[in-house]
């Protein structure tokens, strides 16, 4: 076991001294509406941006905002440690999820709620619970020197929950600014908080949108029940195909890029899976994956096909008779090393086109995708988080991965020239993307104290 | 050809002298928002209830509102013909279907818009439309003489779009009232204006709720996809085996109940469908029914099974990598005769019951229901709406079925004694329950004077 520094203790001392302004502040931004897929919010996400601008530049750092064809992304940074330390890019997102189902909600989900220590609200963790100790690193790092112990970037966007097109499509133009040795990514968690441990992968991802249309006009379900087939009927049909009951994708071709994962590589990770307690944190059964696989297996290294949304004719209150003209679904996939999201995307959609019986019209297209990501246990961006992991939380740093994606990163690892570091004090049942979605003011702790004393052994 | 009476030119002049009280007084009532199955719009229930009870007291009959377990339904009557004159009793209702997807319509449904003669609101048709023209009807006969040619019953209901439960309720209560030798439900249509046609049978209903969870919250499809089986997955693989590729519903028993057409009656429907007809006004093919049944087969004589409602995760502007704890279903059969609704709709609920794989929950209810009603084209009344037909639209009438449910008029039939005449000027293309419903005003001319003339022959 690693003795914990003295730097610990100082950094530990800042943040007993700073709890009110750190709750306060936290609070703050988590008051913004930042949600970026809806363009009724496109202000509120703009005021949370110039919001974290401000705390960049109060902590010390030289801030750009970054126009995009979205929403903007803030580039700061403060690289006065030399040529002879490293250049460290740290990369977090501003921006949230949408917040319905709403009436499942305890409490307003923008509106923080503090129980026992937990913190209720969208983005407590994802990802501005994440951001914000990164941003109290910084803090803590000066206060225990004038400088920082790495030349430092860090890169916030605002589009991540919706793809990050506005960033990727700039990544090769900001590439000199980025330049980084290595990028880590507060974006990921661990499976419990009582065993550290960093994650060595992510998966890709490919969105689409599929919509199907049998007729000019909903109809009467009397009148044209039998005449017409339903369009809910016929998608239906359609989707059934997609997976077997083993829990394999019926896409053809689908799987044929897989890279599998070598045997020192699997060796290293920890597939351990409780059911019973994932069966009592989320009522729910861990048999969603294919068969042959473990559940751990299924989430980290299968990809994945999953219908996020299916709406056709009424569902509002009481009945509807009416048979739709229109149905439609949200379809994504989760994609591991060796697919390309564009092409795996287009397979799925071909897939159901070719389907579509007469009198029946799809339109089908791909919405955003990222590769997968993944990192060797090797490393040396790894080794530090793992060492500063097992000094803040007392116990050795394992290796898990996360079934996720982050679909930006891969290109920013490719035009920083980075090495990948996925860290985060994400936990399984924090509700991210869901209602009442929360985080704790002591993984803030745990995160603030990581990332910093990271930063000093990286620039050690 | 029979020649057209002098009391239908009496009729028609009455028409003409007042085209424009008869198009003010029909928007009026098309602006009442009364949608019944949302509670939001009791008031506005509640509002065009009071009109239409105004409107008849104004005619000369004697109202009564009878209030039920939901919207009230009026009674109004003038029975002052003798006993040797027949006893007719018409049914209509005032309340409305919702008008989402309320972006598809070209014009505000409750602002009523007249273009080419054709009326543009909810309800235009179905049912304020038929309902009107009945009122006009009576005030026309007025007009001729100081008393109606029979004795003359209404009953407007006011939960007809959500399954009349109110008014199912009370009907034994109110069965001396209601006592008549004839029922005339005029909610029906034909399928073309240039050949009149009265309706033999409408088909029964059942509507059910189906519910399934599968977790305790909403999942992110990247942390959870591959370890949680996707309650979209489950619930479409469930409603995939509702019905099979040759249109069958697969429900055990479900055909068994069946009662065959005779060959007598069906040789006097008359079945006749144009495809390529239905596929220019439609935008749809016709081939929704069992391989092995003609279109209006499928559509009059058999029962169906249709999915109206499919709902699970996120559908709205942009995307939501989601894995929805719940999903759910609104789906409704449409009888024939022998079927009973609730035996039905249980075979239904419990099929899909008894295949929800471990690890989810179904909440599976049935919601309102009717049984199938049949006339025979050799009965008195359905003869003198024939004969009535046939002088106001010099042509000879012919007979249909009609694919719809009206599912309290098998009940009002049997508590009133009385024989049931289905008719009406609903054509194929009124957009009934869709966005831009409408009615003609000259359909209304029609209804009127068929309505009366009707009477006036059974009055003979």
């Amino acid at each position: 076991m690693i003795a914990p520094s003295t730097s610990l203790d100082h950094l530990e001392s800042f943040f007993q001294s700073q709890q009110k302004s750190i709750r306060d502040d936290f609070f703050k931004f988590l008051r913004f509406k930042s949600i970026s897929t809806d363009p009724d919010y496109k202000s509120d996400v703009l005021s949370c941006c110039s919001w974290v601008e401000e705390q960049l530049k109060k902590i010390g750092l030289e801030t750009e905002r970054w126009e995009t064809s979205g929403h903007p992304t803030i580039f700061a940074s403060h690289c006065k440690a030399g040529p002879g330390k490293p250049t460290v890019l740290i990369y977090n997102h501003y921006d949230v999820q949408p917040v319905d189902p709403l009436e499942l909600w305890d409490s307003p989900p923008f509106e923080p709620v503090e129980k026992d220590g937990e913190v209720f609200a969208r983005g407590a963790q994802d990802n501005k619970g994440q951001c914000f100790y990164v941003l109290k690193a910084i803090e803590a790092l000066f206060d225990q020197e004038d400088d920082l112990p790495v030349n430092l970037k860090l890169v916030i966007e605002g589009e991540e929950e919706t793809g990050s097109a506005g960033i990727s499509a700039i990544l090769k133009e900001r590439a000199k600014q980025l330049k980084a040795d290595y990028l880590i990514v507060a974006d990921a968690g661990m499976q419990r908080l009582d065993q550290p441990s960093l994650t060595l992968g992510c998966r890709g991802i490919i969105t689409m949108h599929v919509e199907l249309e049998g007729a000019n006009s909903d109809l009467h379900s009397g009148s044209h029940g039998g005449l017409h087939r339903n369009t809910n009927h016929v998608l239906i049909d359609l989707l059934s195909r997609l997976r077997d009951a083993k829990g394999h994708i019926l896409v053809p071709g689908f799987y044929d890029d897989v890279k599998e994962l070598s045997d020192d590589e699997r060796s290293k990770i920890d597939f351990t899976f409780d059911s019973s307690e994932y069966r009592e944190m989320f009522g729910a059964e861990a048999n969603g994956g294919e068969e042959e696989f473990s559940p751990f297996e299924s989430a980290w290294i299968r990809p994945t096909l999953e219908i996020n949304g299916i709406s056709g004719g009424y569902s509002g209150p009481g009945f509807k008779t009416v048979i739709p003209a229109k149905a439609s679904a949200k379809i994504s996939c989760r994609l591991v090393p060796g697919q390309d999201p564009e092409k795996t995307g287009i397979l799925v959609l071909d897939y159901l086109k070719k389907q579509v019986p007469k009198g029946f019209s799809i339109e089908a297209k791909l919405d955003h995708g990222g590769p997968a990501v993944r990192s060797s246990p090797n490393s040396k961006g790894v080794k530090a988080f793992a060492q500063a992991y097992s000094e803040v939380m007392n116990k050795p740093c394992r290796f898990t991965m996360e079934g996720g994606s982050i679909p930006v990163i891969a290109s920013l690892a490719d035009v920083s020239g980075s090495e990948v570091v996925l860290m985060g004090f994400g936990l399984p049942d924090d509700k991210i993307h869901a209602p009442n979605e929360h985080f704790s003011i002591d993984r803030i702790r745990l995160g603030m104290l990581s990332i910093a004393r990271a930063l000093q052994i990286l620039g050690e």
